[in-house]
């Protein structure tokens, strides 16, 4: 299948090669020239523009990119993506962004014929890597069927989440229970040490709990707990504090224009805030727990 | 064996009734008559006050007490339990309470020469019933050995938490991360819905992805994803939202006497109370989502 | 002076009405005909869009606006309100809206060589009726002084708060305390009426002690504690609960740009989409306090 | 008149020099030698236990204690307060504790024939060596009334809070409403400031504006906006962080007994507890600005 592909970085790099390796036919586009470089030594066709994509003969576009200002200036006005595109060509945003804004995409995409998927996804870049993305896939029901093969071939699980922007709507509903859970496991941790527990007897008896959860019994946050998760090597690695921040921030947005209080979302977001004040932002997000114990 | 028991509500009468069957002795007090009348009908020999039961020969007494007030009146003074029991009487406290008055109690029978320890339960009324309550114990891992065959007779998980209070600071940890991550899932569960999901395919994309937890994946609070939960029968049953507000209160205070700070934990606790002040106790903790969704 | 004016709503067309009686020749637009046919009555003349106002002649334009997209809809892009006006005439915001998207106008605005005040107002409906509105106004010392004299005409109390962006910065920094306070006063005054005091007791001494605040000297959200506030009719009039949470809203997304924490003031925020979730925008936003007393 | 002290710390010694200064004879006691041979020094008379004072003829005794519990040991028992002194001698605790345990003490002393009020100050250390207190007093308008004299030689500004417990509860309704008024100005001057505004410009309007408040207009916690001020001589001197701590610990247990809720005051108790767990306990309590400023 021909394919194009917009936006080469941590996350979209490995992701084409994974498109690469499965015998499609790729051409790519990045401002960065060092990554479209990278991407053509492996067996790509190098793009001058969106333009050049949407008018090179790609059956389906996939693009990567930061936050939803760049999403709408690539797709949206008389030189975006959807304009320079022919027809039932497939687009497939698998930025991370707010779900009104993906919707505001999908419907100028459907008014010009395209048929076209949000599909955010969770693995962070070894799973990029590694070809064992979850993709939440918003769109209708036909749309995910054609992408499914082409979603496969860059990750393990790929789940229909409903329409046009329900992708994005799964994915920050999910981290901003993931940014809540992982401040409530490190204040259980640090409360129950300072209380006199030892740590791995509390973990143990927390993921046989009520307490139980994702933070607690797969990425401990306190150090030492766990072999293998970002708390036993200094929090570097994983999924960066400044990530969850923008994370909390797309949930919380997509909160006030719905309408929809999230106190704990909230609170969850600017502790994540000062965490980043103080020089944090680069650490692995289980390494909030520091806000809670003293250094030694 | 011939055990006490003091404190026959609606967790401790049917632990007696465990106790019972299992072939032990029992002398049993309460201050209400109807709640004795019941033991004693089962089989138990009717004790006119602690002290009576201290100075009956039981070789081992269990308390179920409503709180950390009520804990030290029975154990501590001169006419109190420990003052009253034959030294090497074992002492078990069944009662959630805050672990310094719980260190307070066991110092104070440690030196009377008894053996202590503080033994909270999870599991509800059912788990009482049924026998299969989770018992988190502080003590000497000597005296975890010895009261061991007494709790399997009551629960079918007894973990040993380490030294006296650590059962109580194993129970205020994970249930202040319960009661934060129950409000968590309802915040998610409402935005993902009012953003425009299905609550069932939001409920399964959380369940296998980094919001996992027990409150979604086995308590479920959104109405209709789950059976057999609270949230599909009213609310009604199960754990009530002034036992989740004690349990926070609980783990504050510890939480300021450890000088701890815990934001989310503190915010969880406040949240129910105002839950409660719009007369909503009575109700099931996972009826916290109400304050996330509008009646219809 | 010939004036143009965009924007007769609630708070528009007091304000346009001021600069008529202040002896202003006005030319004005809004999309509702009813609000146009009122000002055209008290000697205004009807323009038919933003462009004909900035065609007609107006040395100065005054706007308004809802919210931040109207603000740029109107003065940007090849039909906005800058493209279409003569290089040097004065354009003054009186929207509130975020420092960021403000300080984006009135850079478009200087590369056409049009001077432009950022100048949101407090002060509400009664203020802009009785011409006493305070304006907060951000743009240069020069543009300041020249715009002073019409905005005095509008208001009392005109503040330059610095560069472009400054009278948004400070509408936005005073209101996210002044939520803060409104629901600190709230509870303070709950706690302690619910703890045995006296309201108006309470009220005198915080109001001669370190809590003495705006919100508790002379806006008190306890009933009956203060005559002529909305306290003491019900909630009515004065400045809505959800007038305060676009305010909040403002805040906590300039403080995110600014990846600066503000957690009372995300929380305030939380708690007033909580009140207006259950019904209550409507309500002065000093009803806040019903979310911390009983009904009786 | 003849009047006994117990408690000679940091407030009370100022204090009972000002009793002393006032003509009145004096007895005195405290766990600090040095503190008493000062006061002796002065020319109070000696006393070597509570008791003693009670036995020795007092017609009046005022405590300053640190903490409930000490109120409570001094007072209650066989070998407290009350139980040694003559009925009608008059006892007036000034230490600040929690409402629900000054009333229980005042019962004890009416039962025992003793005029009690509670009478919590504020001022600080300088206002107790000037004799420029607040009391905050609860107890009958009678006993009020008799007081006065005693306590207008120590304070200047003397409340009638109503019934017994009546100046605790104002004292912590107003310190709650304080703690949260400053956390609110340091996120409004941080927020500010980021966002461009001058600091000194941002609390005039502040200070003129809705958001007034007296943290803002007389202890403005952003450094160089006020003389004079902590935030002016690097957070030294002053009303301590971890006083503040202990005053929001106090505020938010009463609301826990009264079942209110304060959701701001038990996150600025949070804030509080995590600011001095990084060291800052000691530091003024306008410091908490530090946690929303970059270090420069």
């Amino acid at each position: 299948m021909k394919i194009g592909f917009i936006g080469l970085g941590n996350m979209g790099a490995p992701m084409a090669l994974n498109l690469l390796k499965a015998g499609h036919q790729l051409s790519v586009f990045d401002l960065s020239e060092a990554a479209v470089a990278s991407l053509v030594e492996a067996g790509a066709e190098r793009a001058d523009s969106p333009q050049a994509i949407a008018g090179g003969g790609a059956e389906l576009i996939v693009t990567m990119l930061p936050a939803a200002p760049h999403v709408k200036s690539v797709y949206l006005g008389d030189e975006g993506l959807i304009a320079c595109s022919r027809p039932d060509v497939m687009l497939i945003d698998c930025s991370t962004i707010d779900p009104y804004s993906a919707r505001e995409v999908a419907a100028a995409a459907a008014s010009h014929g395209n048929p076209m998927l949000d599909a955010p996804v969770s693995g962070g870049t070894g799973g990029a890597a590694a070809g064992t993305l979850t993709f939440m896939v918003g769109g209708s029901a036909e749309h995910f069927q054609q992408a499914q093969p082409v979603l496969a071939a860059m990750g393990k699980n790929i789940v229909h989440c409903g329409d046009s922007g329900n992708g994005q709507v799964a994915k920050v509903a999910n981290n901003m229970l993931l940014g809540i859970s992982m401040i409530g496991v490190s204040e259980a941790m640090a409360l129950g040490v300072s209380l006199g527990m030892d740590p791995k007897t509390l973990a143990g008896i927390i993921n046989t709990s009520s307490g139980r959860c994702w933070s607690a019994d797969t990425y401990n946050p306190f150090p030492g707990v766990m072999d293998n998760v970002p708390a036993s090597r200094g929090y570097s690695g994983g999924f960066g504090s400044d990530l969850m921040l923008k994370d909390l921030g797309l949930a919380t947005e997509a909160a006030k224009l719905a309408r929809q209080p999230v106190l704990l979302g909230a609170l969850a977001q600017q502790i994540y805030q000062g965490f980043s004040l103080q020089g944090n932002g680069g650490l692995d997000f289980s390494a909030i727990i520091k806000q809670y114990t003293r250094e030694s």
